[in-house]
């Protein structure tokens, strides 16, 4: 279980590191809602807390193995470069070409695998058996946690009040972190946000236990989880308030607004909060949202707004 | 004439008012690349800048008058705003939609006329006149190119050195004023960039007076100017050391590198830096580069970059 003081040691770990990202306003979105855009953050997302914070927690010398199409690919691959650490990244022959370059360019070796017909998680054992490797997972672990959890922080020392803090949730490592950091600054009330087609953590709240569901058809790729880890549900559970879907449809016009008023890119994960408060689904005297990433490509984009 | 000095108290006008936007950097275009995103400036553009120093040193009371179709508009409705003046803006009745929308948002008044049949001079001077308001130009003009100047000099401030500034050229207010603290922070080189179709800055510099050209065909619609201003023309003639061109095609490439690679939305005028820099037209040790504005729409941006 992580407390407020691990977020705390995190935000130590990371100073001058990660960005401190700003927080941005918008007259539409109202006076009373900060933005914390981290789409910013080094490699595009918020993972590049966590991957840092959990890599620098190593003994020196260790190298890293992480599994992840996405954002946690490119995070684990720079934090690991950063710290002087190898990261082999396992990746589906599928992923995009352009993750894969992204993560290449950051100096990891990638090893892809059939998401169809061989087992990621076998692969993954015996690479990280044969080779010595130590396992960064994408959020189901206290120190990824309690890194992410300093994007929550920062958003609070900078906006001063936050009564209801937004956030997107996939497996939960973000709001896990978030959470912990926030009710201990005093925020009344953390919600999480997931697509509509994939509310498993909306649905394990409820049910006040762990439920898992297909893998969600949604444009969200980053929260396409099917169910809330063991760890960030033992913090989830315990301290998250509400959690509230979206639609596609809104997530996009979220994506259009920030483009259009805040001049930011924001993947269609990253824009849940937002699409959340844009809804009026969220309403409160003064609102946090953190933004969780960036990684869009500009023709993915031209066809998602068109 | 304008000197450092005027661009300092401009930077204590505005301390407070305008953002303070950051720097930002990225692997691809070089870790000597600063690049300062004045998209993420009040009203999506540096024109913010100049527009509130000048209304800011009229005397208490005085309302304003400016005729744009584009930023100029947005930034001198918000600055009225801010100060308790009354903005009239002037605007041609095709003007985009969404312009009139969001310059009538920030509380002005706008009247609009036929720019193939009626004269924008004289409908100006009359409401002027008529009215006791003060025209704030777009850019001929020593208080608005003070302002402008600050976005340069908060640049050199926190990117530490730069040796070579490079800045979108329009009228030459932001130039003007960038050069004027630039050479005076000892930044060796100011690099004016045009559209190639729009090169009358170039053309003036070589011929060594003003000369004007035909409205350009560009998609750098904040750049369609003919001719430099007389006032901008005498500080930049004097301390701007060249003019390059970029291609819309670059531009469009710009625009899609700092949407994927900064998550930022720049509009084509904003991203003539960043193209001279990604095509190598500008090559330096150090080079700052100045984005002007992010104000395009989403569905523009979609045409443009498919």
């Amino acid at each position: 279980m992580i407390g407020p003081d691990d977020v705390r040691a995190a935000a130590r770990v990371l100073d001058g590191v990660a960005h401190r990202t700003p927080v941005v306003r918008s007259r539409t979105l109202g006076e009373h809602v900060v933005v914390k855009p981290e789409n910013l953050q080094r490699a595009g997302a918020f993972k590049f807390r966590g991957a840092y914070n959990k890599i620098a927690s190593l003994p020196g010398g260790t190298d890293v193995l992480a599994f992840s199409s996405g954002n946690h690919a490119q995070a684990t691959a720079l934090a690991a470069s950063l710290l002087g650490a190898k990261a082999t990244i396992l990746m589906p022959t599928d992923a995009p070409h352009s993750k894969l370059e992204a993560t290449r360019g950051y100096g990891a070796e990638i090893i892809t695998y059939d998401r169809y017909t061989e087992d990621r998680d076998a692969i993954a054992e015996a690479l990280a058996a044969e080779r010595g490797l130590e396992l960064v997972r994408p959020y189901d672990d206290s120190m990824i946690m309690a890194g992410a959890g300093t994007a929550a922080l920062e958003l609070v020392e900078d906006a001063g009040v936050v009564d209801t803090l937004v956030v997107p949730v996939g497996g939960g490592g973000l709001i896990g972190g978030s959470a912990t950091i926030a009710k201990d600054l005093g925020v009344r009330s953390v919600v999480g946000v997931e697509p509509q087609a994939g509310d498993d953590w909306k649905r394990s709240l409820a049910a006040g236990r762990i439920v898992s569901i297909d893998v969600p058809r949604t444009i969200a790729d980053g929260l396409q989880t099917h169910a809330p880890g063991a760890l960030t549900w033992e913090v989830g559970s315990r301290l998250v308030d509400e959690i509230v879907t979206v639609t596609d449809a809104q997530i996009v016009e979220a994506m259009r607004f920030a483009f259009e008023r805040l001049k930011l890119v924001i993947e269609p994960s990253g824009a849940v909060g937002i699409a959340a408060v844009l809804a009026g689904i969220v309403e409160a005297t003064s609102i946090g949202i953190v933004v969780s990433g960036g990684n869009v490509g500009a023709d993915r984009f031209a066809e998602l707004v068109s």
